[in-house]
């Protein structure tokens, strides 16, 4: 049972289930609501009106509320229940958040989940006997705040207090207090977001006073050399002795190493990194966090955990601040990952209850696909295969330098390099899908992906082009370049490319099949991640791999999973926002789909779909 | 602000905080009150009936009662809160607790904070295709436990859930899922209650499931080799590099060896052994911790911690199950611990509303003295020296085999030696207390403390008796068995007593004036510890160890500290109990209190008081 919850003065309504708290209802609709608890209803800060479909005043609402603001409505937004239709009225002090950062489109209110706290204590005295450890719960209680201590406070807290002289700041994570360091730290505040990709780890480290980007780092995931893919990768940990551990070694090594290269560009300890928020696809986490991803490998395709989880990063050999946490999104489902979890909060299209139909695809060689609108989202995930990375291409490679990344046909053929190259050394998947789509446009290709015979070129092509068509051993392929580059695309290549836009596009009708809505209701089409960001969205609709809508609708969002976990870093009601993503969002296996078979080798064909 | 809780129909009544909990007021007064969830208002069981003082129902009370009910006053007793005076019907079932165990003379609801849940799963399916996480934490909220996975939780799953065929037991300690276990290891549950003496620390083996004690073994805690009371430990730990490390380091292998030795007597592997309740003084149980102690040892005299903690086992170096858990009970003060808190809850005297005053004297070094009614008692603690446990006595010797530990004067001279030994070879503290009382009696001790002179003995006395009466370098003591024995209770053994004596009496009168009360006015006196148990109610009340009260007032009730202990390892509602305890005991530091020394001085008179 879900209900309708509008809040004013934004006219926002969002949808939200039965029993849901008025804050979380407002995190997930992107309305800032102040508190300093983080909605433990310790700090009396997130008071709202609620103009209709007001429930009885909890024992809370008491604590920080007189009755006749209780009559008038009022109520802790924590703490309020929704039972039906609603409309609430945010006070617009909580209006204005106080730094904004962008984010795929969209500002973030400063809000992060580790929070410094300075607080100058009394002394103990014979008449005020009471602990360390009470003097400051006390405090911190005193300024909203009621963590959990972790045991190393109680054991910093005598040489800290006494080199401090009770002048002390304590570090909170989420509901718990992970440390204490002498004197006012509250300038050293700094947090990691992570996206953690099968090829590559971004790591962006945040500076969570001010919300600026002190660095970013890349580097290639160290589990490659124990397989390239996630089916690789499980396989290593599952059949090798001490496979498991291995890979869970290698990526947090990687992130040291991030850590590091980045503490060294930007002067930053990582004693002072207090929490890692990390996005990836699900086996990724299960590495990560050392759990055996065997299930996610065999049918039926489960996780060993899907929600978010908040651990010590020392538990997965994390080198941060010693009590530093790491927490990561959920996952929707084996195939379908906090990536795009992530993905799909840094685009912030699910939470809007606009009424528009998007689809947002991170094109990939496991491409996942999210299709629908306002609260019911439909996601599933598709094999395209390494064809867009350049593997099992005859002159493909990653979009590196000398590769051609862009192709027009026009007379001549037009290459775009990599890197400003006068000659290419490869072809990288946006390239490929560009060379296809020129090629189908000009005639050269068969829209069943056939090349055209050489004696059967239209006439109307320049012999320039039409000499570019050559056989090989009898099978036709295309000069890219000048001969001596020998960079040519093979009839081979085409069919790995139809093949893999076979897989996306065919997921793609599956999902609209199972929503019931066809190409015209299509709102948005959203093209995430590194591939999806630099493909022509002209040459993706023009061989079908995006469906046939006008091109205004298509946008690339760049790497809205790293996004989304920056944003996860910064604000804690975006973070609810994404834990409570997984319930809007329904996965769907499509190996298990009755209609997929005929509806994939339907999607074979290249054309406008 | 306080109200009056009755709970029928039991009539008993409890003063409670405003806004504590029905379910808090009820462990507070010792009313069983089922719940499964432990009052996280998730499994419904807690329901009880307002007949006075019901405030508005709550969100969670409308999950699991009706309009009907809720309007007959019924509601969750975890989640309704006392504002005013109230009346509280507590259903019938819940007054029968499943096993009682005796503890103290008194019974206990078993009601573990460690409850293991067997769970037969669904097994995953294109249709079900939840984590394995999810899977168990839905199975879990279903049978009304919502606990916070650890993360060796996710990491253990995928080989237990295959292995145990989706049949497994998952073990939950308070609010944390510490492990899971294939099939169904429902019998196997155990805990380890600690009493961590200075000199001695007791482990006692109990079987969670059926409350029974499998096993209990005693051991020298191995820091004596630091120093042999509080004050040259504490010193150790502060003053030696390295000095707090040993000294934990230390006690967690004593700890270990008292598993090992338990383990070994009763088979109970150390992994079935899911937490540890630990008590003893605050210096103990910092130590136990890793917590510098060092505030404890010098004025204001402030404990780091005084609250009880959680904390993994492993995490103090102790070898349970890898993920048990291990909790303190709070302390009330630097010197009033955490057995003092085990006793009071062991001997169950400050929950009961009942008017009667009472005085808990933990007798020994360091002699913990309570003192109150109702729900306001005051505590403090009087250095009485190491006397009681024979050292700085000329014969002096701990209660082992030869020790005179009882005495009485009837003509001749009676001896209890432990052991039954034929012949004394030395004395201990409870003989030295008999010894100095029946000197006094018979008239051969002055009222000062003085020997008589030789030539000066009444006349009415035996010469068997007075002939005992020697001179040794001019100053008088007393032979307490034959000459050849060498057993002689010297002058300055005495003085010793007196001084212990006076600690102990002048602490208790200083309680009695600031409370207003008269020693006639005692309805009970509790000897605790295991000094206490075997003093003589008689001889102590003599000297004026114990306030001058009939003798039937005065009970011995056995080592309080580690029955407390086991009863906060059996009963969560206990546990919590123990929890609130310091709320109503206030510490009074008596160096700071202006009228010790002359109270002090009066008390070192040997007699009734």
């Amino acid at each position: 049972m879900t209900h309708r919850i509008t809040f004013l003065p934004q006219h926002r309504t969002a949808s939200t289930p039965d029993g849901a708290s008025i804050l979380s209802a407002a995190n997930w609709a992107g309305i800032p609501i102040e508190t300093i608890c983080g909605g433990r209803g310790t700090c009396g800060q997130c008071k709202v009106r609620m103009r209709e479909g007001a429930g009885p005043a909890a024992e809370t609402d008491r604590r920080f509320l007189d009755a006749a603001q209780l009559e008038d409505g009022w109520r802790l937004a924590c703490c309020a229940t929704v039972h039906a239709d609603c409309v609430v009225e945010a006070p617009s002090g909580s209006s204005e958040p106080p730094v904004a950062l962008p984010g795929s489109g969209r500002s973030v209110a400063l809000d992060p989940n580790v929070c410094k706290v300075h607080l100058e204590l009394a002394q103990p005295s014979l008449a005020d006997p009471r602990s360390y450890l009470t003097r400051v719960l006390d405090a911190l209680r005193a300024a909203g705040y009621e963590p959990r201590a972790v045991p190393n406070v109680s054991r910093a807290l005598p040489a800290v207090l006494r080199h401090g002289a009770f002048d002390i700041t304590a570090v909170i994570c989420g509901d718990e207090w992970i440390a204490v360091e002498a004197g006012d730290t509250t300038d050293r505040n700094y947090g990691l977001a992570l996206d953690l990709g099968t090829t590559t780890v971004v790591g962006t480290l945040v500076n969570l006073k001010t919300g600026v980007i002190e660095a970013v780092e890349s580097l290639l995931n160290a589990q490659a050399t124990y397989g390239a893919d996630v089916i690789a990768r499980i396989g290593y940990a599952t059949l090798h002795e001490g496979g498991l551990a291995a890979l869970q070694s290698r990526i947090a090594g990687t992130v040291n190493q991030l850590v590091e290269a980045a503490g060294a560009k930007c002067g930053v300890p990582r004693e002072n990194i207090y929490e890692a928020v990390a996005v990836g696809n699900a086996t990724m986490l299960h590495l990560l966090l050392g759990v055996d991803p065997a299930p996610i490998g065999v049918s039926p395709f489960v996780p060993a955990f899907q929600q978010a989880l908040t651990l010590p990063a020392a538990d997965a050999g994390l080198r941060l601040h010693p009590e530093a946490r790491l927490s990561t999104l959920p996952l929707v489902g084996a195939y379908v990952g906090a990536d795009v979890v992530a993905g799909l909060l840094a685009t912030d299209g699910v939470r809007r209850a606009d009424g528009k139909l998007r689809l947002y695809l991170d094109v990939g060689t496991n491409t996942e696909i999210v299709l629908g609108r306002d609260d019911r989202y439909l996601a599933t995930a598709a094999p395209a295969g390494p064809a867009f990375e350049g593997a099992q291409i005859r002159c493909g490679m990653r979009a590196a330098s000398g590769a051609i990344e862009g192709l027009a046909i026009d007379g001549n053929v037009w290459l775009r390099i990599v890197g400003g190259l006068p000659r290419p050394v490869g072809i990288c998947g946006s390239g490929l899908v560009d060379a296809v789509a020129e090629l189908l446009r000009c005639g050269l290709l068969e829209p069943s992906g056939r090349f055209v015979r050489p004696d059967a070129v239209p006439g109307r092509l320049p012999a320039a082009l039409a000499d570019r068509l050559i056989l090989q051993d009898g099978i036709p392929g295309f000069l890219l370049s000048a001969p001596e580059d020998g960079i040519i695309l093979t009839q081979a290549d085409v069919r790995a490319l139809q093949l893999a836009k076979a897989a996306i596009a065919s997921g793609t009708q599956v999902l609209m099949k199972r929503l019931g809505v066809r190409t015209e209701d299509l709102d948005e089409v959203l093209l995430a991640g590194s591939f999806g960001s630099y493909l022509n969205p002209a040459s993706a609709r023009a061989i079908g791999l995006v469906p046939d809508v006008p091109l205004e609708r298509i946008t690339a969002v760049g790497n809205a999973a790293g996004e989304g976990a920056k944003i996860a870093l910064l604000s804690r009601a975006e973070r609810e926002a994404a834990r409570q993503m997984p319930q809007h969002v329904e996965p769907v296996e499509l190996s298990g789909h009755p209609q997929f078979n005929s509806v994939f080798t339907d999607a074979l064909a290249l054309g406008r779909a």
